[in-house]
């Protein structure tokens, strides 16, 4: 590898193209709902493979509905360097959670095309399916199916709540691009990269522009279901009800006193709760919720899981508890040769940089089981995402788009003769 | 007052009565759903009144749309003695609860005119509107307009979750019944008597067949709002958080141990609980529940309130905690006179009688403002109400419309020439 020439992206053209992307599924207010495989997802597919045919991108797709742009190499037959990130969001998402990692992805591989730069290195540009899980629960559908941690079958038979199953929506967003070419599900990658939002605080407060990610924290996610029994509120009494939602309480507090308050690094979140009859004169008699558990450390994580397990049989009765693992990822680190080149790529750039772990999960936590992979930060104002007022400055998504556009740079040998 | 004759009621006649009422809005299974002022409702007045037409008894209605059958007395001029209780269900309610009263006054009133006999003062049949409180919520609309407990105009203003209002309710049950004279809101009267099930097992356990109700145990009603900040449930470190659903849990859980543990006459029950957003994966932001608070003695009541809300202060930071009293409604006790005369009329016919207390609220609370009133339990299966499988046995049907009738024959001076 040798860099013989300074490649630079466009960041005013980034810049407008993410603004003209944030338009589809905008909501008034600066936020964007374009949930995964929608009309809106639809839009989106077709305005960023315009541009990549602009660039000389060629489309393509796999049955979990991946959208795929390559600029081709002069060496087909290697492993290709796979870039971006996703195009769905949050229903209340914003501009730039997923967008900045796709439109940063084509912006590298059309910098390097409009030079008349041919790589060495096939150059794909990646759109993941259903990253956010907020249509199709849970999220990380297109990465995982690719990485072969959920089967396609599996994937094709969830549900929105509207009945209609994500098999039904990938087959229709197929459909509607008959142009784009058909691939099989997964292949060999050299290395993958994902720019992305920091979606917390920590590089705003350290003033730096550039996150060099180190891994990805653990996450536990299990589903947790109370039985009791109803009854009126006026007559039964106390002594003799198994009231659903009081032990919910009960688990609830102790979960805050015994995980939550031991070690700063553990987070736990009960987002979702569901009492039923939810009644105000009737004792609830089931409720089921959901406990959201992360720790970059794969042993304690094991361990907060282990307790909440024990603290619902403690707390529980006289009501039936049952505890289901739905989603068990441990944290993993990415690739040490690339966070070493995203960091050596900023210091280049006079971007400052800090190593940091990444809280939320993204499609590179799949992507880290199948080949060397990392992903670069950029600062997200006042840590807020998933929200219309989700913002970052185009000073911080060129830095970001550069970053990756020189280590793609070294990846794909752009300047090998 | 003298009895000189000994007047039955015909308990195959109500029986079956009831069982063709209960035909207006089955389910198939046994249970009932005829909520307020639906067309369930106007099918129930038809029959109903058609029942008391052929009894001689005339048909009446006031601006809350509660019905009432009058047999005239010979001295029109005095009040009248008032028995009933309601016709509306709960969506999923039985066929006793609230017909098992109006059904048994009818029966009262029937057996009393079918034998030619015309009593000293009238004998007045009601069935008040929206007891449930199902469809259009508070309930206790009909008895609490009668007693000015609550305006006409604030009950007219209440709407259903389609956003019908009462007002426009009844003004359609009015419309519908063009046949049927109106009366002003209130009357004067000269005692109450509701006949219910007792929607408890007591009585069931005891072996007896009638209660002396002393009265209905107060209850206090409060909507609490919580107030915290949502966040992404992977970035937002624990310290940092304002959890409303935790603040919730270590609000539950402190009532339960501190107030729920205390007495064993006090019953706390949070039915209702609404999370926002609702979301897996984000920090909730605002909780709101109700809080149903009962104890027989006011005093205790009181001190549960003012403890609820301490425990919301206490326990709610770092988030912002509101509670609001909907409802209060202090414990009321029965007419002492009226309470001997249905225990004797017990002992004459040799049905075992016990005093007891209504854990549930009854249109009868707001009648005892106004009137010596009292109420007549009867057992309920297993204590199970609002549920298809409340029951009641025939003979226990019998029993309380027989004591009823008694009791009403002394008050309206059915005998006296």
């Amino acid at each position: 590898m040798s860099a013989t020439g300074d490649l630079r992206i466009d960041a005013d053209r980034l810049w407008q193209r993410l603004m003209q992307l944030a338009e589809i599924g905008a909501n008034g207010n600066g936020g964007v709902d374009r949930q995964a495989l929608t009309d809106g997802e639809h839009a989106a597919w077709r305005l960023v493979t315009a541009w990549g045919r602009q660039a000389g991108l060629l489309p393509s797709t796999d049955p979990a509905a991946n959208l795929f742009l390559t600029l081709p190499g002069r060496e087909g037959h290697l492993p290709p360097v796979l870039i971006g990130s996703h195009l769905d969001t949050q229903p209340t998402g914003g501009r730039f959670d997923g967008a900045f990692g796709v439109m940063a992805a084509l912006e590298v591989a059309t910098a390097i095309s409009e030079k008349g730069i041919v790589p060495r290195r096939d150059i794909v540009v990646v759109s993941w399916t259903n990253e956010e899980g907020s249509r199709f629960a849970p999220g990380m559908m297109g990465s995982e199916a690719f990485a072969g941690v959920r089967p396609l079958e599996v994937i094709r038979a969830v549900s929105d709540r509207d009945g209609v199953s994500a098999g039904r929506e990938i087959d229709r967003i197929h459909a509607a691009f008959p142009e784009i070419g058909r691939r099989p599900l997964g292949f060999e990658v050299a290395a993958y990269i994902e720019p992305h939002i920091e979606q917390d605080a920590v590089l705003e407060r350290a003033g730096k522009m550039i996150g060099v990610v180190t891994g990805i924290q653990g996450k536990k996610t299990f589903e947790i279901e109370i039985l009791g029994a109803k009854g009126h509120a006026g007559t039964l009494p106390m002594a003799d009800r198994r009231d659903a939602l009081l032990a919910f309480a009960r688990i609830a507090a102790a979960l805050e006193r015994e995980v939550g308050g031991r070690d700063a690094a553990v987070k736990f979140t009960i987002g979702r709760l569901d009492a039923y009859p939810n009644a105000p004169s009737v004792v609830p008699e089931k409720v089921v919720f959901r406990v959201d558990l992360r720790h970059p450390d794969n042993g304690v994580l094991e361990g907060c899981g282990e307790r909440l397990r024990q603290l619902c049989g403690q707390h529980a009765p006289p009501c039936i508890v049952s505890a289901t693992e739905l989603v068990s990822a441990p944290s993993n680190g990415f690739d040490p040769a690339l966070q070493r080149a995203i960091g050596a790529a900023a210091e280049r750039r006079r971007l400052s940089a800090m190593a940091m772990i990444s809280f939320a999960g993204h499609d590179a936590r799949q992507m880290a089981r199948l080949c060397p992979s990392a992903m670069i930060f950029i600062p997200c104002r006042d840590g807020i995402s998933h929200d219309e007022n989700e913002w970052t400055e185009p000073a911080h998504v060129a830095a970001g788009a550069q970053v990756l556009l020189d280590v793609v740079t070294d990846l794909a040998d752009v300047w090998r003769v």
